[in-house]
């Protein structure tokens, strides 16, 4: 039995959405058939409209409302201490967790020579303006844990050092810290993990 | 830090989808937020549209293209057995292993008391109607294997047995098979279910 048309292309559709397979796909769909016309409608209006309302924050490239969003536009922060990551949902992760009181800067991605994608298309150039506007002292790469993340945070730290020319100081380049996530079994560890362990202990 | 209203908006819609999490909702998002235009803008007639594009089988209640179904239109198809499931979601389900040859009825939930939903919200009239318009031999109850569906295999039991009067040999009525899952390991079971498997025995 085939699904009917109209629902089938929702089908499709859902299932290209990261994390959303055939089954949750056909669930969501039959959800999305039985629940109340306004719902549907303005869940319609807000996936069309979105790329209207949501700006990209012509500062650091995360999402914002407005033209700058209100990290770069809050003066409490401190804009010596610069966060570079991959992307712009990264940044409202590490804000949900609070305590970070400096500001992001969006690469929008990581070298990955793979998919042909060099330092030329993130936002290096911006990052390394940035670092001199602000006279930045310390920028945390915050990258993800894999290859490409870990080539671009060398990339970042030889682009950031070679700034120290023109600067009488060096700007500190920081990554995130390394190891077992939290309530992890050392049996089951993995051994590049184990060993990043290792080398970033710390006194207790 | 605050999404974007637009953003945060579609996260709360996308958290309303069945399976769908505060994380996958936000992954979601940020991921249509970066697809093609001419995606989101399908996407979203798909849904605003899903509605008027998809049709309730007026003969089984299942979903279709046309006011009536193909299973119900097929002629090849044996209308004296009918598979009663609670959604239409599970008629998709059913058709998809194939194999079954019967025509289906969906009643449109299961009975359940703290919900208030009883025997009339339910397509039972219909179904019965049904079973004496096609002359049913066998009705499958296919409803789900918590309480309520249990519940709701014993009225149809009750209601379709009630026919007999009307009519000189009885209808079978059959529930689903019940026991172990393919795969299961007999020291994890239920006790519920290890007991049903073993009523549910059968000759190899």
């Amino acid at each position: 039995m085939k699904l009917p048309t109209g629902l089938n292309n929702l089908v499709e559709f859902l299932q290209r959405l990261p994390g959303v397979g055939p089954k949750s796909a056909l669930r969501m769909a039959f959800y999305l058939l039985q629940t109340s016309d306004s719902f549907n409608e303005e869940l319609a209006k807000t996936i069309g409209d979105l790329k209207k309302n949501v700006f990209v924050c012509s500062e650091c490239f995360s999402v914002s409302d407005e033209e700058i969003c209100e990290v770069c536009k809050d003066n409490n922060r401190n804009k010596q201490l610069i966060c570079v990551v991959e992307r712009a949902d990264d940044v409202i992760i590490i804000e949900s967790l609070g305590g970070f009181n400096g500001i992001y800067h969006v690469l929008g991605g990581a070298i990955n020579p793979l998919n042909h994608i060099g330092p030329d298309d993130l936002r290096m150039t911006e990052l390394l303006e940035r670092v001199k506007r602000y006279d930045v002292s310390e920028v945390i790469v915050a990258t993800n844990l894999s290859l490409e993340g870990e080539a671009t945070a060398l990339y970042i730290k030889s682009k950031v050092q070679s700034l120290k020319v023109e600067k009488f100081e060096g700007v500190k380049v920081t990554r995130i810290g390394t190891g077992l996530p939290m309530g992890a079994d050392l049996g089951y560890a993995d051994m590049a993990t184990l060993q990043r362990a290792m080398e970033g202990r710390r006194e207790i």
